[in-house]
């Protein structure tokens, strides 16, 4: 499902990092990172992350001279359980809201349906907005922290930080293009410590759907982003485009999760992940360079792992999906 | 955040309920109940609702005699952690996939959803569906059900069943009206067994807001349902209404958790709740209704505990929501 977007402008952004995004090689263009990953004052993980996704809509809101008033909708998403770090971070907002979840592909989707509104004209603004949390994490989808397990060289690191989005009917320099609503993919992976694999497919089937439902070559674009396959899943979508659909993106193309850490010198495995790693990567970095004139039109691709503990146990697969969204100048 | 959809109609919708649900008085009306209703041929509850959840969406569009080529996009959000139940039973669809979640509340936010994007001319048509079911809930939410925990009377049972509509651009008799998307509401409560009492703010809230912003008497409605507050909750939205606002709407309000069981014989505590309970009574029964012509116009307002079992163990209270959607025959 692709289409364009016509009357969706992105007004501004606010991004925060935790301590190893802080380190990484675009930190010092987060608008505010934390030096300590774990608790940011807070006395559990999952306030932690909580805490972050309230601060990223209220300092959003106080950087524009908004009242909370002035916003009318927020549509949140994160990897939490029942949303939890959305619904408790927006909860005193007395903000109209909407909870979504698509794993990692999160912000695609409440990007999508946030336009949505907009372009219908039943609102003239909304905050998008995702967070995650590493340690949070970790103990919810994996094994607990403390038993120190070893981790394959082709899992990926979840990234700790928030991520606030504020779209408006109102013309900014900067628009909601094109979008494509991604299908679930599912090729039978059940390995969450490589979901860079079990990702790519997703990812790669919205891409070539995208370019083809459009006429577009991929060079129409700067920059192609995936939100988090890593560099072993990063080299599988190369590998699935060119030998499916013989289309080769690999002069422009990136991933978000290779980007964000510096892999050489970082502790993060194949690279980053959660929610906030396409979003801090596209808002916190790719927007400064679409300001700053050096890039036109990217086109953000994050990727979302649907699986379930729960079911994994059950011997399940890990379905994916992938949504696509072009942010150009105007 | 109030408005009025123009162009958003219910094409058709496909209801399964459980043996609980069969027995109750409006069980006859669904398309389809099961007698056994906890593994439904599955070997687990989790697969169990997956399962139904898949077969109300298949149903649905068979019984439209539609190829799911023709389906632009489906929306569907659950109780199960990570929304499992709807990744799994649209995995297989190669329909375009948003999932979203706002507890026992989603469906309404789903067809708010779907509506935004049928107005907005970007689709066509989409299929809204959820699916809750008793076991699974039990076990994720609560004690492990072997334990035999004894509930208090306030408790409310999760409903087993599924529920998908077909919402399109092309007229039939039953539109989608006015909506409202409802704020997070929170007075303190944290109490699990009370949840109508946490949740029949967010409701009240949700009504006055929805009346007063369109100018609207409660009676310009047939009937007003709120989801699953139950019994208790019930009183408490009614009293909420009068103290707070001075609006009286008990002649013509009912509340979906205790109409979808006989309450005095059946063993359900306060009534149903889950995110089919709603679902079930508006579209299995409620709809039946409106074709008979027994009723032209109807508020449906599901209510959701935005809770999270982590955050409570962490002594957080029970977020709450509600979202009003009309229906009304034209």
């Amino acid at each position: 499902m692709t289409y364009t977007y016509n009357n969706v402008y992105i007004k501004d952004k606010y991004t925060i990092g935790g301590m190893y995004e802080k380190d990484g090689p675009i930190g010092k263009y987060f608008d505010k990172t934390y030096k300590d990953d774990l608790y940011i004052n807070q006395n559990s993980w999952e306030k932690a992350e909580i805490h972050l996704l309230k601060e990223a809509v209220e300092k959003l809101i106080k950087k524009q001279k908004l009242k909370n008033s002035d916003i009318d909708l927020i549509i949140s998403g994160d990897l939490s359980n029942q949303l939890a770090t959305s619904n408790y971070a927006i909860r005193d907002t007395n903000i109209p809201f909407l909870g979504v979840y698509n794993a990692c592909s999160t912000i695609a989707e409440a990007i999508i349906i946030g336009s949505s509104f907009i372009e219908s004209k039943k609102i003239e603004n909304c905050i998008v907005a995702t967070a995650s949390h590493n340690m949070a994490a970790e103990k919810q989808f994996r094994n607990p922290t403390e038993y120190g397990t070893p981790k394959h060289k082709t899992a990926t690191f979840t990234a700790t930080g928030a991520v606030s989005v504020l779209l408006s009917k109102n013309k900014t320099n900067l628009k909601v293009g094109s979008v494509t609503i991604g299908k679930i993919c599912d090729l039978g992976i059940n390995d969450v410590n490589h979901m860079g694999a079990a990702m790519a497919p997703a990812a790669a089937e919205t891409i070539y759907e995208h370019l083809t439902s459009l006429g577009r070559d991929s060079t129409y674009y700067d920059l192609i982003v995936t939100g988090d396959l890593g560099i072993y899943g990063k080299n599988i979508l190369l590998e699935y485009l060119k030998t499916k659909y013989n289309l080769d993106i690999s002069n422009n193309y990136d991933d978000c999760g290779t980007m964000l850490y510096d892999l050489d010198n970082q502790p993060v495995l194949a690279g980053g992940s959660g929610p906030v790693c396409s979003a801090l990567v596209s808002f916190g970095y790719l927007l400064k360079l679409m300001n700053d004139k050096k890039m036109k039109r990217i086109l953000i691709v994050p990727t979302g792992a649907l699986f379930s503990p729960t079911l994994l146990f059950q011997k399940e697969t890990i379905p994916s999906i992938a949504h696509a969204i072009s942010v150009e100048v105007v």
